[in-house]
């Protein structure tokens, strides 16, 4: 094991900073003893340095043995036992089921992204045997700088979504450790290195960096040797390392997800059948982990006639439990946040009751005049609030979701009858979000193949990605095309006899078949 | 027909601007007599707002509707003529036996991105039936602003690849005509216009704008309703427009193809084998259309013991036609870029005669010390000149392969026995290049399936595109999915008896089933 606080810089350690910062028991009101060292501009260097001296060996593993690396990482996740899912409570407050289940859902990703890799088909093979023969696949980008989220520190995090799918594409992996979980961040950063130990990867194929400051996330963003960069987080995070990237001499993607208010329209003639329902199973979506997902549903919709769900939703708000919130940082934000709504015009339909250290679920409400005439009104608060949007007609609240910005999420509950009247509606959603969710909510995100965790400006950057499900890898490959190759210069996906058995499109037809 | 010199926006002319310009025919170096007003930022504004309409309606048009509008396109530009073709040659000094097999090229390309959507598993259908049930699919981004490159002025300029590939996804376009053809683009947009009409599609599904200043386009770059960017043309005008579209509010994509000088490779063995054979197929791969391609050759290796490849070349290049560049700006961009690869220290290995309205062919010289000591003289000069650079060692040529930037293409020349030898080379061009070659000339691009035009920064923007090819319609999409949909809400990609028969992802595997 490398030496806690310290950065893992391939198989190394290095402890050369002298900044330090520690972790907070958000449960406990304590500082975590473990102190980190901020890691230094040429620690930085020398991560990405390595893990692009990594990437001449690693792109050229068989896929086979990428898998077996994913698998190990995986494997060694669950070695790591209770102490990785204590470590992880302690860090973020969350408790130990959540983050039992958050470990199994982290695992499960680096298996299908093995999986994927393993069947093969995923490079997307394009022959055309011309002439000229011309043949194109899916390549790795280069190094990844990916930046961890405070919210799933296991799933979205050192070992997360971004982790697997890079590593999968044949890039390594240079991950900011966010502050918030430092150790957990490291024990996991320990199950990567010990994972590419046992399967042979080449030093440099993951790094781990600690930083509590910008910094650290800045130097390593303009680091020349890195090809592109992921993140989970906030909007004022992900646009500041857009901007950083998109003004190097030479400009790398971005792939930032930064959260959304995630609509959810209920449409009259649902509420009239089954308010009540309704609104107990949209509180649940709101509070579940004190709010703070990504796809948290921070603003609903109704018609007028929608009194019994409205009144179900205030009666049972101001009983719900209050939470604990990931940081103190996150919990101020959540309470500045509220006020900022309320001096903006919003009224408190209902709010539950907190000490200070908690957050109090709450509801707001706007009608959709203020919200047109202030699109703050319609941003993110962070946690589990909800902006309450009544419109008085159909064109009314087709005008509200038109004007609303780039979401992760969009749903709809509706009976037959109120969605073949309200057709409109899905076509106006399907241009505001990546997934659009039908009479149900928008928390939970399947990791699956079809899955879209992803959407417009500012929802995410570019909006034509996902950072969940299969899909995610492409973000960390770029198509080559090899131009009369002699048989022995080509990878085995584009060789004539298809010897991984892939499916290809060959002469724009799709098929398994090898070619003559 | 509309009004020649104003702006088409939808189906209606304008003329509202009073800064006009007019074309100059580099063969006869005269102007030519119709002049073109720029477009004001009342009639940009408009062109976009009415597109952004007309995407509600032609995004919602079956495949085999949009596929009808390609291929009346197509015929149209056929209608259109010797006119066309005599425009065309005026405005741009190239041959008519050129611009006939231009044409062919464009409406090829309109046929192909037709027949792709008509078969419809482009849009990549992914359906994972849970629960949850989600179903994804590629819909198109909104509106997209081309604009038009000066060399190709059918295939990429206003229905070139990036018109078609939007038009196929389902994107209304906003084109910003080349300024050196300007009556060129009047006449392909008349031809849109008509197709447009005959098929029905929506007033603003396609609308040309002309300027000869710089304003047109950035006007056109922070339009609040555009969706992405595609532009073809040199590395100023796509960073300009790179640099802009990213600092919007709301950034966009810009899908740039800035060039590149597209290196070739020869080998020891093969020259020994055929350097003669060699240096006249090079020479031709250089000279043809005045070097003004965006795969021309601007830059060759070789090891020592290459001397009558290079004799061969020395000999030959001195009695090469010189010839006429598409405007007075990129001739005097030529001229001068040479004059600065001399100062830098490149000898003149051998230069054809030119009086002075034409670009002499030209053949320069560095060794790897100098060129690895400035990057600048592996430049692009956009024209019939090649940089060669002499390594004395293997390894110096993988040094200098090393320090290549991102290309379009990367070419090599071996036997069987050069090419096992030195097999890290390809491996390093994999990085640096879109489309490696083995054994023929990168000018020449194939539109296909497998086709990639693009390539890492500074050639293309992102490196994950490309703008020939198939492919091409996924830069003007993004994955949408959605969740628990019922039935009578799917698209038709999505609905469980696949009725367009079309090959989806089931669960993870690819099938053309219909789901029970």
């Amino acid at each position: 094991m490398h030496e806690p606080g310290s950065q893992l810089i391939g198989y190394s350690s290095s402890a050369e900073g002298k900044q330090t910062f520690q972790a907070f028991n958000p449960l406990t009101q304590e500082w975590l003893p473990q102190s980190f060292r901020e890691a230094t501009i040429e620690e930085i260097d020398r991560a990405v340095t390595l893990a692009a001296a990594a990437f001449s060996i690693y792109k050229k593993a068989a896929a086979a043995q990428r898998a077996a690396f994913l698998h190990a990482i995986a494997d060694e996740i669950i070695a790591a036992g209770d102490g990785l899912i204590n470590t992880a409570s302690a860090e973020s407050g969350l408790p130990i089921a959540r983050l039992q289940g958050e470990r199994d859902r982290t695992t499960g990703q680096l298996r299908l992204f093995a999986e994927l890799i393993t069947e093969g088909s995923w490079v997307n093979a394009r022959i055309d045997n011309g002439p000229p023969d011309v043949r194109q696949l899916q390549l790795p980008l280069g190094v990844i700088g990916v930046f961890g989220a405070s919210n799933f520190p296991l799933a979205f995090s050192v070992a997360g979504g971004d982790t697997a799918a890079a590593l999968a594409a044949g890039c390594p992996v240079v991950c900011k450790a966010h502050p918030a979980h430092p150790h957990t961040s490291h024990i996991v950063a320990g199950a990567i290195r010990a994972a590419a130990e046992k399967t042979g990867m080449p030093d440099g194929v993951f790094s781990l960096l600690h930083g509590a400051t910008i910094a650290t996330g800045q130097q390593l963003a303009v680091h020349p040797l890195l090809s592109a960069i992921a993140f989970t987080g906030s909007f004022r995070g992900g646009k500041a390392l857009y901007d950083t990237a998109t003004r190097r001499p030479s400009p790398i993607p971005v792939f930032a997800e930064m959260g959304s208010v995630n609509p959810v329209f209920f449409l009259p003639g649902i509420l009239k059948e089954k308010g009540e329902t309704l609104a107990g199973q949209f509180l649940q979506s709101l509070t579940m982990g004190t709010g703070q997902f990504c796809t948290n549903p921070g603003l609903f919709v109704t018609q007028a006639g929608s009194d019994v769900f409205l009144e179900t939703l205030q009666k049972n708000i101001v009983s719900l439990p209050a939470g604990c919130m990931l940081t103190q940082g996150i919990l101020e934000a959540y309470n500045k946040g509220l006020a900022q709504l309320q001096q903006a015009g919003a009224r408190v339909l209902g709010k539950a009751q907190a000490h200070s250290q908690q957050a109090a679920p709450a509801l707001l409400q706007v009608n959709v005049q203020q919200a047109l005439a202030d699109p703050a009104l319609c941003n993110e608060v962070f946690g589990p609030s909800s902006m309450h949007i009544r419109a008085e007609s159909t064109e009314e609240l087709y005008r509200l979701a038109a004007a609303l910005e780039g979401q992760l999420t969009a749903t709809i509950h509706g009976t037959e009858e109120d969605l073949r009247q309200h057709a409109e509606l899905v076509d106006i959603l399907r241009e505001k979000a990546g997934r659009i969710v039908i009479n149900g909510f928008p928390t939970g995100v399947a990791v699956n193949h079809a899955m879209v965790h992803g959407g417009p400006w500012p929802a995410t950057t570019p909006a034509a990605g996902t950072s969940v499900g299969t899909a995610a890898i492409y973000r960390f490959c770029r198509p080559v095309c090899y131009q009369d190759f002699p048989a022995y210069l080509l990878p085995p996906e584009l060789q004539n006899n298809n010897p991984m058995k892939i499916m290809r499109l060959l002469n724009g037809k799709f098929s398994k078949d090898a070619l003559p």
